[in-house]
């Protein structure tokens, strides 16, 4: 790890090499193991939806799936509990320099978002930029506002850094994520 | 449907055979759907985790999982979010007339579960007693409280009935267990 914890790595000319390879879903999943671990937060990744349509049964626990087919997903690819709140989101890697492509969220996904935060939980998507190497945490209601004030159909990097929060990689957790929700939670109780 | 809703069918004289056939997990995924289309709670059942092992790949949305395991789940069923607050759960189907075995619940379950409460959570298991075709809402706190203070490896069908709420069946939705939960939250201000 290059990067001991506590470096802030939000200078642009420096470009982190560290865990170039390494995929968010890795990072993210590394990190919510900490939490748990941790006692922090009960952060999952949900598992992929399988349609299964054929089995070979010996007994209960031996049962092979002989055909079957990924389905799409109906929610986010996370959610969980931190500090009595639900946390839900999807994670985005993206190969752009300049800006995210909104077809990278589905329908469902932005209306499952949206209720969510209606509904008080903590909505929001992690998008990382690799070429950058960096990763932020942008908002629900953002993502949102955004949407409804542009006819655009990605979102610039730049618009991104202004309206983002940017999360920082560490040794452990790797992707402290929780830093920005806290900060998010420090916004809601001063607008209460 | 024979019930109504409304009707009231705590009289154990009285033995509903209305959805004997239908599984509990049905029942709780129609209670969800409805719960999702008239904006009133956001709860899933998460995907069965499956462990791919080979896949007949042609073009990213045709791939076919020609190998496949079931494995076990690290959490619940269920979870999701209501009125603010992180829902988590897990539901049995018990054929027992008496007693509701602890072997059902996984040990990683149980410590799941008790994390959530610990994080302020709403954490509960909902049983259905086939036999009667009676379904209860236990808390995770009070089943904890039973486990701490028995010896038993299983839970009296007495004790539950004194000790959780009943979800009386109706027509939409099927299984209201959120009636429940609303108790639970009434209680919690209470104590605050």
């Amino acid at each position: 790890m290059n990067y001991p914890n506590g470096i802030n790595k939000t200078s642009k000319n420096i470009i982190s090499n560290s865990n170039r390879g390494m995929t968010l879903e890795s990072m993210i999943n590394n990190t919510n193991d900490y939490y748990i671990a941790n006692d922090i937060a009960y952060i999952y990744k949900k598992p992929i939806p399988i349609q299964v349509v054929e089995v070979d049964y010996k007994n209960r626990k031996q049962t092979m799936i002989k055909k079957a087919f990924y389905t799409t997903p109906s929610t986010t690819d996370y959610n969980g509990l931190y500090k009595g709140y639900y946390i839900d989101f999807e994670a985005k890697e993206c190969n752009s320099k300049t800006s995210f492509a909104l077809s990278n969220l589905h329908n469902h996904q932005f209306l499952h978002l949206h209720n969510i935060c209606k509904h008080n939980g903590i909505g929001f998507i992690i998008i990382k930029f690799s070429y950058y190497n960096e990763v932020f945490l942008l908002e629900f209601n953002k993502l949102n506002e955004f949407i409804i004030n542009n006819d655009r159909k990605s979102i610039p990097y730049k618009w991104i850094i202004l309206n983002s929060y940017k999360i920082n990689e560490s040794f452990r957790p790797q992707l402290d994520y929780l830093k920005c929700v806290d900060l998010i939670l420090e916004k809601r109780y001063k607008n209460e």
